[in-house]
């Protein structure tokens, strides 16, 4: 697949959403959420989804410009409305209310209503993390889970990230509650490779094996496939849990925030929950990181049964961003032409009109 | 198996921890939350555990009557030494701390350390709703999930629980962050029954099928049997999710509290968090309860493939409880006559010297 440089694939994207009328600042952020969620390994989440965001700005689905406005708060927390904005613009926004929030008070909880889809959650940990805080992020999703023992999905994928830097280390819990999203199985269809495990079910119950069929049906009718939560179907490896935790989401992002559950979304009027939290309100944050940093280490030292390295939370996408800024991000041929037809409707430059980086280094 | 009442389990807990030497205060406390695991079903945290407190309490590894103390505080968090008192006294100290700071500034966050076995973490988020609070609480344990890839046990079964309660409904999300508890298993080689699932590891990554196998390797050396976290083994069904999850738990216990990891535990120096949250921070309660409500009443609504209901994290606790209501609390021969064993070392009069409910009654 093609690479292409990090820094060009974020000028691009600022460009364009530039062109769509966003200020400066805002189209950078949006491009910024987009190129980290690929410099980190999580092209579902990167690039390739231009596209939704394209068809959603010219549907007048993300009103451009909207910034969202507080309509709720107290020293810990706020409620914040984002009327239909750009979903990262609205919870980066949200997270640094929460962020001065425990800056002022230890700890910042921000729910956000009438959002939209704001790409990877733990780009918003981040946020936290970047200035000193521990950050939390979660947002529900279209209807894609099944709660255990139906098979009628009715929470989203409802992804939950935790973000806790140290000095040297760093802990980043950052997934859907649905064991595989459905970025991933639709990855297993285009390489041909079939679902391992069981991730996706028909509405009787029995598992979906091959990924296209999977892909296929939900796309002809969204209600023909659901997706297991954390720990699969049934109750044999606790995908109970799993569904709980989805639920959990749920409540904390629409049933707080006042918008529709998962179920009744349509890709808009999405929720999110944001929390900063300062760990000075643990004490002394020296020791702390210490004991983390210690645990880590101890952790990745353990002896792996398969050879399969043993990682903490959020080294695998670690390892992908030296990878990415050594060799570039990579992405599909597909997304490269989708881009190109953005920019022309646009009437902007042909972005990697000579090929991707690899084709000019004749890698 | 033998049925007893709940009363009377509760009236004869509380006498034999007043013979320890516990308040009387103390000792109903104590009793309470295990006698409160079995009226939900929970016998694994239950009256069968009085032989673990009985064995601990007389080899001085709980401190009879220690209360802990607040050894650091902000407005929003408490960090709590437990100074190797009984879990259950210390850990519902901190939650009491807890709910009084999320009265007075909405939320409150306080961190145990050299604590000691609390049983089921439910029964503290539970401390916390009876008081209007959202309530969670974690603990670390002995050393028991293997991380991803490895077979070796450092996190504990770290159990986490969230509990939401509304006016007419209840969220109560409890369980331990490995697949499944050693105490699952042991009932699983009590009543002969096959491990189904990947739920228990031998150090070379194989998985264990025989639930004796496990429960006699893991007796005689701790090390020999690794439990997975909530998806089981590997990255299938989503194992290093539940790990992140487990190793989340470890550092909010006791790289938070300042205590060794499970990894170096052995019963004791236990780390808890109890957090209690006032929903009014989120805005007016009424409409998120009656959307938390609405959610739940169409979860539960949704078909069933296989026949199992469609439930709520907590229903089946909730069912278990008008169930022992009805009927009493179910105990197994042994514990009964573990329990004589401990009343008769104390002095104390045999219980149920002329059998349990159900020898009474005929049943």
């Amino acid at each position: 697949m093609p690479q292409i440089e990090a820094d060009e694939a974020q000028a691009f994207c600022t460009r364009v959403f530039e062109a769509y009328g966003f200020e400066a600042r805002d189209a950078a952020r949006i491009a910024d959420s987009l190129v980290d969620a690929d410099r980190h390994g999580i092209s579902s989440h990167g690039i390739q989804r231009m596209r939704m965001y394209d068809e959603r700005i010219r549907a007048g689905k993300i009103v451009v410009g909207e910034q969202g406005e507080t309509v709720f708060e107290t020293p810990v927390s706020a409620l914040y409305d984002g009327r239909h904005g750009m979903g990262q613009i609205v919870a980066s926004n949200a997270m640094d209310i929460a962020v001065a929030k425990a800056e002022a008070n230890g700890i910042g909880i921000v729910n956000v209503r009438h959002s939209n889809h704001f790409g990877a959650a733990g780009y918003y940990s981040r946020l936290a993390m970047d200035r000193g805080m521990w950050g939390v992020a979660a947002t529900n999703s279209n209807p894609l889970m099944a709660p255990t023992h139906s098979a009628r999905a009715f929470l989203g994928s409802n992804p939950l990230s935790v973000g806790i830097r140290t000095e040297h280390d760093e802990f980043l819990l950052d997934g859907a509650t649905t064991a595989a999203s459905l970025g991933k199985i639709e990855v297993l269809a285009r390489a041909g490779r079939p679902i391992e495990g069981t991730l996706a079910l028909r509405p009787d119950g029995t598992a979906i094996v091959d990924a296209r069929e999977a892909v296929h049906d939900w796309r002809a009718d969204h209600g023909s496939v659901s997706l297991t939560p954390i720990g699969g179907a049934g109750e044999t490896n606790a995908g109970y849990k799993g569904y709980g935790l989805g639920l959990l989401v749920e409540i904390l992002t629409s049933a707080i925030a006042g918008a529709p559950p998962s179920a009744d979304l349509h890709s808009d009027d999405i929720s999110h929950i944001l929390i900063a939290v300062d760990p000075a309100i643990f004490g002394d944050v020296a020791p702390i990181n210490e004991r983390i940093d210690d645990m880590q280490r101890r952790i990745r030292a353990l002896p792996s049964y398969d050879g399969q390295p043993v990682r903490v939370p959020g080294d695998k996408e670690r390892d992908a961003l030296r990878e990415t800024d050594a060799n570039g991000i990579t992405v599909s041929e597909s997304t490269l032409d989708e881009l190109r037809g953005i920019a022309e409707r646009l009437n902007l430059d042909r972005p990697w009109n000579s090929g991707p980086r690899n084709a000019r280094n004749g890698a």
